[in-house]
C-alpha cells in the first residue's frame, strides 16, 4: 500500500509499504477515509524527536473495516469507523477508570497518513457510525480521533465550569478546540491567546469571547484585566513548552487548575510558585475513548463543528507539502485523502 | 517579651525583643499558650533558606486574645483563639473561593516561639473555643494551626474518597496528619512510607492500614502489590523534595492526583512522566482558615487527636533544645511552653 514515511527531520515520503496484516485475533484493518497530519507529526519533522528512518507515521484516521481477527465481535467490515490515536480494550483497570490512554493493553495508530492502517483492541477501542456519514461530516469526525478529544481533556481536567473564565494558551487545532470544549461547557469568558489572524477568527467562531495577542507579561496582564485583576478559574494548556506552560501557571487564579495536554517533551515545571498560588497541574495523554461516544453525538446533532481546523485539504500524495504548510504555519491542520 | 529569634544556622536563641503592638486597627495580640516548632523551621535551621539574622520565629501558636485593634469585632481579650499560620481577611475573591493562603491581604504569625504573637486580619484569622479549653486539648488545637490543616489540604487536594487506596509519602507531623485525613475521609487502605517506629505506631494508631519502610523501587513496588498492581487512587505528598515528589508521582495509578504540601523550594517537576500517566499534582501551601472550624469541630468531639504528633514539650527557654531534637529526629514535633 502507499503510505508516509519519514526518514530524516523534514523528509517526508509516500512510500510503497508493505499492506498491513492482522496480527492479533483483536485487530481490525480499516481502510482510510481520511487521515490528518497532527501538531505533534511535527516534532519528528523538525528534528525535536528521534525518528526511526523509513517507519510509517500518522496517528489520526478514520475510515471503513475492511478485514477483523477472530475475536472481534462489535465491528464488520464495511463499518465506518473513528479511530482513537491510542487503542485500548476498555476493560482494564485503566480503561474503567477512564484512563483509557493507559490501558495495559494501548496501542497507537502508526499508518493513518496511508491507505490502511491497523486497529489492536478493535473492540475496545473503535466507535462506529450508523452508516456511512456524508462527506460533509468527515473533517470533525477526524478530529475526534484526537484533537477534539485533546481540547476536550484539557477543559475536563482544568474543570471548567459554568460562569467561569477559561483561558486557553495556544491557538493550534488543538487550543481551538479546548476552546469549543471551554464555551461548550459554560465558561462565560473563553480567552484564547493567539497573534495569528485566522486562528482568531476561528476561535472567536468557536466561542472565544476575548482573544489575546500577546505573549509572556502582557498576556499576563491582558488575562488580569479581564478577569479584575483575579487571574482565570481554569486554564487549558494546549502547547507543551516551558514557556507557554509558564504562561499558562500564571494566568491562572490561586487555586485553579491548568488542564495541560501539551507533550512536554523535556519540559520541567518548577514547584515553588504553584505551591504559593495553590495552582495545580492536571492532564495528560487524552484518553480519547473516553470522550468519543459523547463527541461523536455532539458532532451528529451539529452542536459543534471542529472540523473547521481543516483549512488545507490534500490527496495523500501530496503529504510532504502538508506537512511543510503545518511546519510554516501556512495552515492549522491539513487533512489528507488516500 | 521573650521569643525565639535566629541568628544563622543552627543557631537558636530567647532573646529579650520588643512587646508587639498593633499596627492597623484590624490586628490582635495573642498571648501564647502553646507554641510549636514546624518541620519548616528546620529548612532556615539547616541552611536550606535564607535567614535575616535576629528575626523572630515561629508561624504555630494558640492563646489567648491580650488586645484587640479598633476594627476587631468578632474577638475580645480572653478568648482563647487558634491561630492559622497565614491571617486571612476572609472576604476577599481568593478568601471566597477557598485559597484564604492567597488573601490578598495575607499576613503571618513570626512570634508563634514567643510569649506574644500579633495576628493581622484577627477577624478574618482567628477562630474561637468555647471557654478556655482543657489542657488536654492544647496540643491538638495547636496542630490545627498548621500541620493538621496541611495534611488534611494534601488529602483534599489528591481527592481521597470513600473505598479508595491512599499512599502517604512522608511520615513528618504533616504526613501524619494526612492519614489521620484520608482515614477520617473514608480510604479503605492508607499506606504511609515510614522507616522510623515510633512513627509507624503512630501512622497505625492514626489510621494506616500498611506502612512501607522502603523507598525508591522498592517502595513503589511494595505499593503496586499492595494495589494489585494498579497504583495508589489518590498519593498525599507531605515532604516536598524532588525525591518524595517523584516517588509521589510514581506511586500514583494513571489518572490519579498528587496532593502536595511540601514547600518544594528549588525542585521541578518533569512534566513528561506526568502526561504519559495523566498523573496530576494539585496542592500547595494550604488554606488552613478554609479548614479550621470543621477541624475544630472534629478535636472537640474526639473524633481526631493530631496531638499526639507532639513527643515533646519543652518550656520556652529550651527552645534550642527543641530544634536540635527534631534536626536529629529524636523528636516527630515540639511543644513549646512560654
Amino acid at each position: 500500500m502507499r503510505a508516509t514515511t519519514i526518514h530524516a527531520p523534514g523528509d517526508i515520503r509516500l512510500s510503497d509499504v508493505p499492506d498491513p496484516a492482522l496480527s492479533a485475533p483483536t485487530d481490525a484493518i480499516v481502510k482510510v477515509v481520511a487521515g490528518a497530519i497532527c501538531g505533534s507529526d511535527l516534532w519528528p519533522y523538525r528534528g525535536a524527536k528521534a525518528i526511526t528512518s523509513g517507519a510509517t507515521v500518522g496517528h489520526e484516521c478514520v475510515g471503513v473495516v475492511e478485514e477483523i481477527g477472530g475475536e472481534v465481535r462489535d465491528f464488520r467490515p464495511g463499518d465506518f469507523v473513528i479511530v482513537p490515536f491510542v487503542h485500548c480494550d476498555n476493560t482494564c483497570a485503566h480503561c474503567r477508570a477512564g484512563v483509557q490512554s493507559a490501558c495495559v493493553n494501548a496501542g497507537h495508530t502508526r499508518s493513518g497518513q496511508g491507505e490502511y492502517a491497523v486497529v489492536t483492541q478493535a473492540d475496545g477501542s473503535l466507535v462506529k457510525t450508523r452508516g456511512v456519514p456524508h462527506a460533509d461530516l468527515v473533517p470533525s469526525l477526524l478530529t475526534l480521533t484526537d484533537v477534539m478529544a485533546t481540547g476536550w481533556h484539557a477543559a475536563v481536567s482544568a474543570g471548567v465550569r459554568p460562569g467561569s473564565t477559561a483561558v486557553v494558551v495556544g491557538d493550534g487545532a488543538v487550543g481551538l478546540c479546548a476552546v469549543i470544549a471551554a464555551a461548550r461547557m459554560g465558561a462565560e469568558k473563553v480567552v484564547v491567546l493567539s497573534r495569528h489572524e485566522p486562528r482568531q477568527q476561528l476561535a472567536r467562531a468557536f466561542g472565544a469571547t476575548h482573544v489575546v495577542a500577546d505573549r509572556g507579561d502582557a498576556a499576563i496582564s491582558a488575562v488580569e484585566e479581564i478577569t479584575d485583576g483575579i487571574g482565570a478559574d481554569a486554564v487549558l494548556e494546549c502547547v507543551g513548552t516551558a514557556e507557554a506552560l509558564t504562561t499558562a501557571r500564571r494566568a491562572a487564579r490561586p487555586g485553579a487548575i491548568v488542564g495541560y495536554v501539551g507533550a512536554g517533551h523535556g519540559v520541567e515545571m518548577p514547584v515553588r510558585p504553584m505551591f504559593e498560588k495553590n495552582v495545580g497541574l492536571v492532564g495528560g495523554m487524552a484518553p480519547v475513548r473516553r470522550y468519543l461516544p459523547d463527541l461523536l453525538d455532539l458532532v451528529l446533532e451539529g452542536a459543534i463543528d471542529p472540523g473547521r481546523v481543516f483549512d488545507l485539504t490534500l490527496p495523500l500524495d501530496k503529504v510532504a507539502e502538508g506537512y511543510r504548510a503545518m511546519h510554516e504555519r501556512r495552515a492549522i491542520k491539513v487533512l489528507l485523502q488516500p
